[in-house]
Order: structure tokens, then C-alpha cells, then sequence
């Protein structure tokens, strides 16, 4: 399989789409395996590296957080955060129109969040034994916001939209000064839209460090969350592990999956594709298609529209470490696509509600031609923070779920201790644990 | 404050009832702040232990699970599993009065989580933009029951029916095997109420490694659930971070907070705080009392029940090593509660009503003088398997909603593309991201 990999590689130059070609059928249990394997522990050998980071916050705080902005972000910053009054100067620099595009993609994420808190009934097990759950905001959350070569606004709505419907006392927002010691524009924007007074200077493994064990500026949280690069990542599965800090989930690099039929247009499907490959040279874009025709068709899509791209260098390596499945059905696409659980699962047929109670593994779904992953990505009011790397096998994305605890609640009356005590009572002997049983035991009058 | 820790340990012997004593008003914050702290990693000097039995599994797999039955349960296994009929005959060795017990439990536990799996509305956000989530079981999942010195047949229950509400298509089942190389009688009785055909005899941490892994004869899986000792608990922890399987929430030792005032019953108080503390020497059972007469009455209690239990010195030593909080009231003893975020919380007050909505961190809530921690243990509905250690502030207990996922589904139609096309172009450009943007400008007809 290695050698399968290795093959798709070398066709990177000259361009000729996607790099990798296979046939389900012919492929071995073995080989499947090792196609739909993602490398989920990447960063391993960085982990020395940010152990020390985290080291040096705990000892040294906001001194050690102004020393990395001076070395990593290049900039001297004055004091680690930008208030009310410097985000308000930084957002009226934006154009009406943009603006407008971040309103109404906050409008409809917090109309599809919304629905997602839900009061729950109460449950009378036996009689006098009553049961429930009541959702409690986790008090303290921190998000984390990229910055480097692409600033993500879309991602503070992500992350703050359920925060603020949660209901979360305290929002703590970490993102990478740039030289000028500010944030970007959009950002600034958006603290506003979310009514956050404060965004923190501060980012990679030294803004998850800060938020997880506090500086004298930087508050600490209970659970941290938001995308980053391999140093973040890394950063955040240590604290998991080390500190009662949650995260939301561990986060690779992203991917698409797309399944095409001859129902399928070629142009859209590049075009989702390479909205995927510009992300980074490690975004995986998979085609599984049960036309040879449509695979053809979308690589000449793929040559032709590569080009007009910005991004052209880094989207053209992504494409090129990528690959198509050519199955029989689209059942079949369904039995890969499950196996692979791909982030971002584009249906590009006219047939997706005959497949669509199939999806096992996925983080979101895109249904029909009309759909691509892009308004997802900002605006149709689903959430972009997915599990990658075939994590979507065991997590959900990011939801107001994400930011509350449900707590169960128990009331026993005079006859339910009656009712449901001497079950209690044999339950603990047969555990070995009296006191349990006494519990009960003097609480029915014995 | 590891003065103040260390002075209480000192009080164990003789016995007094709880070592520890403290008055809220006298504390300093960096007091409180090492009161509630409990040891999150307390296995660290254990993980190379731990990663060598993975390591082992990994390359010897059933070869390496024989080795470790014979070194650690003192046995040596023919075969790495129980089937249907061996089962069956241990079941068979129970008495009606408990078979009733369990089949009790398992109705009620059932009723209580059956309302957890909810189908969710579908929300127009904007007109054509159609987003929904859907519920999708994890479809391996992987439960241990721990065996030693406490055999838990209640976990098995508390971990396979949400299992089997979700849906879930495999449910992998490991215990240690006794001596005999059996399982005692009361779990396999429990796999015959779950429909659960099999148990892999396998215990620690290479049962987790087996689960995660999988072996000749033990299937891997996605997500893995239950409690365990040190061994088992940073088992869970390295796989979480070095694998793609999930982990169900770290476990640290067990614990109680009791909130009482003149209106409690120092007997059943007393009775809660050892039911607690039988578990192991290093459980906490806290008492924050309004009254330091309740406090006194209840330590009375304590030495009068203590004796007459047959794990008398474990709970004793516990008792030993915990401690009461005198408050001026009950808002002040939910200030305290919160910090301490605990695993079980009891208002054994006739007032509980009036401080319910203050409940921010807790695993599971016992309310009034007739509730007891183990009727939740055992039989109320709700879930035991909870977080402890302060998890409680990040993290829920064990419902459905663990061992499902929940995906996004988003459908656009030609009106609705019209509709969000405009905005996604703006943002996509906003974020330097083109090929999003052509992707949704293709779909306009651009």
C-alpha cells in the first residue's frame, strides 16, 4: 500500500488531476484499509517542542507570552489584548456589504444552533422515582482562532454563536497578534456581532497553554476549542490528558469526499474538489464515482480551473495527493464513504435520498448539485468545526451541545423508597457493598 | 494548604469521623483552590508500564492477552472468551429474587435513557436552506467491566443499554476473568438481558489496547467506555491521544459532596458518606453543612455505622482522608459545590427546591432527605458511569448521546442558492479563498 501511495505522488508534475486512480473492486481488504488510513498522530515529534511551551507559560505567563509574539509573531506587543474601543476602530474599517455577509451568516447559524437547546421531560422510572436531565452551561470556555497565511472570521461565529446560546458565563478568545499588533478587520467585526469585549493576543501552543492553566491576563478555562495548526493540536490532546481541561475534539487536516454519478456535473464537482485542496497541501479530496466518464470529466475540470486560482500551488498539491475511487454503485460509494468518514460528505447526485439512510461515518453532509461545501463552510447555519482524520467514526462537530453539561437529577418520594428499595438492597450484597445497601435500608424505616 | 491536607491525615487513627475541618469564611482563595483540587494524573509514573503492555498487544495480540491472564488473574485461558451457552449456564446459578433485581433495574435504567434518542426538526434558515442533524450510532463500541475486589455487574447495565438504544452494531464486551477463568454470575446474566452473546476474558490495560487495536480474536472499535483502575484509566488516555478511537471520559476515584442543614438526618447523612467511601480508600465524601451541630451528629453517626461494615477499614481510611465545610448557608455551600464540581451531589436538605437552579457542576443530583447516592448507583434510571475529579465542569455522564453521533445535513435549492450564493462569495473572498468562492458562483450560474 505504501507503494500505492508513493505511485500517486510521483504524478504530481505535470498536473493531470487527481493523483491517485483506483477500482474498488480490485482493491484488497488490506490496500482499502490503507487508502481511507489518515496519519492521526502527525505532530508526535513535535511534542517535545510543545511540552516546553507549556512549561515555559505555566512558570513565566504573559512574560512568556510577549517573548513568543516577539519570536513567532514578530511583533512587540504593549499589552496581550485588543479591548472594546480598538476591536469597534478596527471593525468600522469594513465595507457595508461585508458586513452584511457576516450578519446574515450569523443570523442563520444562530437560527440553526438555536433549535439544538432543548428543555427535557421528566421520567417516572417506578412510581416516587422520578428522573431528569437538565443542560448547564460550561461556565468557562476558550476559542481559539488561526491566524497565519488565512485569518477565519467564519470560525469565531463557528465557535461563539453556541457559546452565546449555551449560555457560557465566560468567553475567552485567543488569536495570533499580526505585525501590526492588532487583529484582522473581520474579527473585530465579529466580536461585535457576538458581543465579546476582549480577543487575547496570543496563539499556537502558548495561547492553548495560557487558556488551559491562566496568566495574569489570560484567564483559564474548562474547555478549549477550535481548529489550529499541528503545534495547537498537539498542544491541546497534552492538556487533555493532563488537566481536567476538555477540548472539543482532536483536529487533522481537512477533507472532502464527493460521490458522483452520471447525474453529476463535472464543473461543480472540481470546483468542490479544489475548495478543499486550497486549504492546505495536506487536504485530502476524494472522488468516488461510479462513472469513469464523470472521473475523467472532473480531472479535465479540475486542469482547467486550477489555473484562475490564487491558491494554484498549494490546490494543485493537494489534488495531486489525492485520488479517485471508481465503484459500481452507489451503495458501494456509501460502503467506502463509511469506511473512510470523511469530514465533508458532498452527495453530487440527484440521487441522494436513495443513499442518504445509509451515511454511517461523516461529519456534515452536502445534498444534490446544488450544494456545495462552501456555504457550510460559512453560512447555510451548520457548523464548520468537524472531526477529520475518520475521527467522525466516534465524534459530532462542533454544537451548542459542545458547550453544556447534562446533568441528572433524581427525587425519591416516601413510596418510591418503598417501591425501589429492596431492588437496591439485593443489587449492593450481591455487589459486596453494605454501605450502599444501608443507605436505603435506614431510609425505609428499617 | 498541603499543611492543611497532611493535618487531616494525621487525625485517622483513632477514628473521629471526617479528618478534615473547615470553615468557608476562614479560607483563602488559594485554600479553597487546593481543597477542591484532586490528583488528574495520578498514572503518570505508570505510562511506561502501560505503553509497553500496548506495545505487546499490538505485536503478539491474543498470544500477549494469554500471557497477561496468566501473570495478572492467575489463570491460564483455553480460549479468550465466553459464549452464549457458558453464559447461560453461569446465569443459571442465580436466584429469582435476584434475577428480579436486575430485571428491575435494567427496566428502569432502560425507561430513563430510551427518552434520550430524539429526533431533531429540520430549520429553513434562509428560504431554500434547508439544515437538519440526524442521530447515526457509533457503530463499534467497546465496554469494560471491571473485575478485582468489587465485581460490577450494575456497570454492565449502565454501559449496555444506551449501547443498545443507540443502536450500536457491535458491542464488545471485556472483564478480567476469576481464577476459574469464568465470570461470576451475576454479569452473565446481564449479558443475557442485553442480547450480548459473548465475553472477551480479558482485563487493565490490555484489554483497552485490545479494544483499540484489535486482536485475533477481539474486534477493535470506535469509541470505548467504562471504568477501570490507574492502569486502565491511562490506557484510555493514550489511546485517546494516539489513536482515532474515543474514549468514553477519563475516571479518577469516586466521590460525594453532601449539602445539609437542620433540616438533614445525620444518619442518613452519615450513611451517604460511607456508601462512598467503602469504594476505595482514595474516595472523597465531603460534608458542607450550614450547621456544625449536623456536622457533629453526623461524625457521631459515622462512628456508630462505621463498625458494622465489612469494609470498614477502606471506608474508614477514606473517611480519614476527607473533610467538612461549615457555611453560612445554602447559596454558600452551592459556591463551594461548584468549585468542587463533584461527581455526586446530595441536597439532603427538606429545601432542595430553592437551590436546584444554582447546580452548575455535578455529574448526578440526589435531591431531599430520601434520595441516597445508591439508588442511582443501582436502579432510579440515571447513569453512574459520571465524571469525577472536577471533570464535571466539561464534561457530562454517560446518556445515549455517548455512543451516537450527530451529522449535519444541509439541502439547497435553486432558489436557495440564489438566496446565499451572494454572501458566501463575499465571505470566501473576505478569507483569500477562492475556490469557495467558484464553487458557489458555478452553482449561481455564473
Amino acid at each position: 500500500m505504501t507503494d500505492i501511495k508513493k505511485e500517486t505522488e510521483d504524478i504530481s508534475s505535470p498536473f493531470r488531476g487527481l493523483g491517485g486512480s483506483f477500482a474498488y473492486n480490485a482493491l484488497t481488504a488490506a490496500e482499502l484499509k490503507a487508502l481511507v488510513q489518515r496519519n492521526v498522530d502527525p505532530a508526535n515529534e513535535i511534542r517535545s517542542v510543545v511540552e516546553e511551551v507549556i512549561a515555559q507559560v505555566r512558570e513565566y505567563g504573559d512574560r512568556a507570552l510577549l517573548d513568543y509574539a516577539h519570536k513567532f509573531d514578530k511583533v512587540d506587543l504593549q499589552k496581550l489584548y485588543l479591548d472594546k474601543e480598538e476591536l469597534a476602530a478596527l471593525a468600522s474599517t469594513l465595507l457595508p456589504e461585508q458586513k452584511q455577509a457576516l450578519e446574515t451568516a450569523y443570523q442563520n447559524i444562530k437560527k440553526f444552533h438555536q433549535t439544538q437547546l432543548k428543555t427535557e421531560d421528566k421520567v417516572e422510572t417506578m412510581p416516587g422515582v422520578t428522573c431528569w436531565r437538565e443542560l448547564r452551561p460550561i461556565e468557562r470556555v476558550g476559542l481559539y482562532i488561526p491566524g497565519g497565511t488565512a485569518v477565519l472570521p467564519s470560525t469565531l461565529l463557528m465557535l461563539g454563536i453556541p457559546a452565546q446560546i449555551a449560555g457560557c458565563h465566560q468567553i475567552v478568545v485567543c488569536s495570533p497578534p499580526q505585525k501590526s499588533g492588532k487583529v484582522n478587520a473581520f474579527i473585530a467585526y465579529v466580536t461585535q456581532l457576538l458581543g465579546i469585549e476582549k480577543i487575547y493576543l496570543a496563539g499556537g501552543a502558548q495561547a492553548i497553554a495560557a487558556m488551559a492553566y491562566g496568566t495574569e491576563t489570560i484567564p483559564s478555562v474548562d474547555k478549549i476549542f477550535g481548529p489550529g495548526n499541528q503545534f495547537v493540536t498537539k498542544a491541546k490532546t497534552i492538556i487533555q490528558s493532563t488537566t481536567t481541561c476538555a477540548i472539543d475534539m482532536p483536529a487533522g487536516p481537512s477533507e472532502v469526499l464527493v460521490i458522483a454519478d452520471g447525474t453529476s456535473n463535472p464543473d461543480y464537482v472540481a470546483a468542490d474538489l479544489l475548495a478543499q485542496a486550497e486549504h492546505g497541501t495536506d487536504s485530502q479530496s476524494i472522488l468516488v464515482s461510479t462513472s469513469q466518464s464523470i472521473i475523467d470529466l472532473t480531472n479535465k475540470a479540475l486542469e482547467k480551473q486550477l489555473p484562475t486560482l490564487p491558491r494554484a500551488e498549494i490546490a494543485g498539491n493537494a489534488i495531486a495527493n489525492s485520488y479517485s475511487v471508481l465503484v459500481n454503485d452507489l451503495d458501494q460509494a456509501m460502503q467506502f464513504s463509511n469506511l473512510y468518514a470523511p469530514e465533508h460528505l458532498i452527495l453530487a447526485t440527484e440521487s441522494w435520498q436513495s443513499v442518504v439512510n445509509q451515511i454511517i461515518n461523516a461529519g456534515s453532509v452536502f445534498l444534490g448539485n446544488l450544494t456545495p461545501e462552501s456555504v457550510g463552510d460559512y453560512a447555510s447555519g451548520t457548523n464548520h468545526t468537524l472531526p477529520t482524520s475518520a475521527y467522525a467514526r466516534a465524534y459530532s462537530g462542533v454544537s451548542v451541545d459542545s458547550f453544556v453539561k447534562k446533568i441528572t437529577f433524581q427525587h425519591i418520594s416516601p413510596k418510591g423508597i418503598q417501591n425501589i428499595g429492596p431492588t437496591v438492597e439485593i443489587l449492593a450484597e450481591l455487589e459486596g457493598l453494605h454501605a450502599h445497601k444501608n443507605a436505603v435500608s435506614l431510609r425505609m424505616g428499617k
